[in-house]
């Protein structure tokens, strides 16, 4: 529990992190450590302390799906480019049963998705019961980017916030617990993240010329940001802004979010809906 | 390599474990290790080191997706009850980062899925560029129950062979790399795993009572796969037979099948497509 008294955080993320009225990102510092008292050595025995509670709860949760349980957790993570994405993905996610998890990057829209409403190609990726979802960002690009770049009306941005909203209590209706993260980097980490992966060959590949031309773009897509915690931080769908020039606090502190969720659940093993006795009989006699 | 000196095997699972010509099942020993060895110690041992190499590698197979290379991997894994296809999900796929891997399981087909032809289902699932597909079941459960309990007429099921080597084919001209995995268990070890899986609550929601149905035509199952093998390990997809009993075996030989694959693809990383200097030049003014 966010309460237990071995709790590695002065304050949990679930509380310290958590975008409430009045919230302005100007004033989260990206290189701070909210609530955690450790530093970068005692993270990465954290993580994987916690890796291991994660996993068990995570088995929990996917055996309650096997009998029944209609439960399932939606993981948001948006952010700039070298900000840490893959990093919770490859750390954070990849420490539990990949049989739990669904992941689903979004990339720029094809022309067929394009030719619909914005959350059409959302809508798809929703994830089944038991599951972890994670959208590898999501439609919030569309508030994002699409404010950014003006890819849309202004009067279309504006109705996005409001189906956003509609969408994400449909989802919670239907038993998702969602998580929207935003990793809040630094421009001069990611300054320096994206030199990294020019002067080192084998980082090419993660380059694109495209990083530097949003990057150009920052101050604009904080304002979007902005306004995206404004319109759609809500009870059922809440916001975590992470600061993130320390990538080892943004994960510890998104391992954080998500077991607190599954502690929330309140598991325990599902109860055998078969005759245990009579099954052990059948098997003797097999 | 296969070939390496420093290889962990006195014959490569590629090798030993390939169902070729007069392929017999029942001539298998489920509790045997072929051409390892080493015992369970270090096993273990080996499969940590394996996955650095596993992940290392899946890595560099992505990032050639991300500029163009078109390859993927898909590995079926096929097995009765217990055999462990999650295990090899978790310990030997769950090594690499989940961004690069798609797994799917195949439950009992839907209504919907069972008023199209067989494959209809399998498609959407194929992996992409870059990634490393997994089924857990597949398309020759309709050759496998399908046969076994008789859910099509033999005709129907004849003909499914030859369109399950059509679809593969067109996998493998599609640059897919096709991994065909049966895990055998034998039938005793089979009942010690359902033994526990129903003496520990904790296990209970592993268990159905339809296991112990599907247990008691393990004989016609093996004639079932017997078949498979007869009709369909080609050299585009064959099918290796895996000794189970031993999970840290079978999970030892998956993964040393996979690695082959990606080694066999003789990856380096991938050279940028854009103007490194220039873009230091832009990133350093931006």
């Amino acid at each position: 529990m966010g309460h237990a008294a071995e709790s590695l955080w002065d304050v949990e993320p679930g509380e310290s992190l958590r975008v409430g009225p009045g919230f302005v990102l100007a004033d989260v510092d990206t290189g701070s450590t909210p609530g955690y008292p450790g530093d970068k050595k005692s993270a990465v025995a954290d993580l994987a302390a916690g890796a291991e509670v994660f996993d068990g709860l995570q088995e929990m949760f996917f055996a309650n799906s096997q009998l029944g349980d209609k439960r399932k957790i939606l993981l948001v993570l948006q952010a700039m480019d070298t900000a840490g994405k893959g990093g919770i993905l490859r750390h954070v996610i990849g420490a539990v049963d990949p049989q739990g998890v669904q992941i689903t990057a979004f990339k720029k829209p094809t022309p067929d998705e394009l030719a619909h409403d914005f959350l059409w190609r959302i809508r798809p990726h929703v994830p089944d019961a038991g599951k972890i979802g994670v959208f590898d960002r999501s439609h919030y690009e569309d508030v994002l980017i699409g404010r950014v770049r003006e890819l849309a009306p202004a009067a279309e941005i504006e109705r996005r916030y409001d189906a956003i909203n509609a969408f994400e209590r449909e989802l919670a209706d239907d038993d998702t617990t969602i998580i929207k993260v935003m990793l809040h980097l630094g421009a001069d980490e990611q300054k320096a993240r994206l030199q990294e992966r020019l002067d080192r060959p084998e980082k090419h590949w993660k380059f694109n010329p495209g990083d530097i031309d949003e990057r150009l773009l920052m101050p604009q897509y904080r304002e979007a940001y902005q306004l995206v915690f404004d319109r759609t931080s809500t009870p059922d769908a809440p916001w975590y802004v992470i600061p993130a020039d320390k990538k080892w606090y943004a994960r510890l502190a998104v391992q954080s979010l998500l077991i607190d969720a599954l502690r929330g659940m309140n598991l325990s093993w599902p109860v055998a809906d078969f005759d245990v006795e009579h099954e052990k009989k059948r098997l003797a006699e097999s």
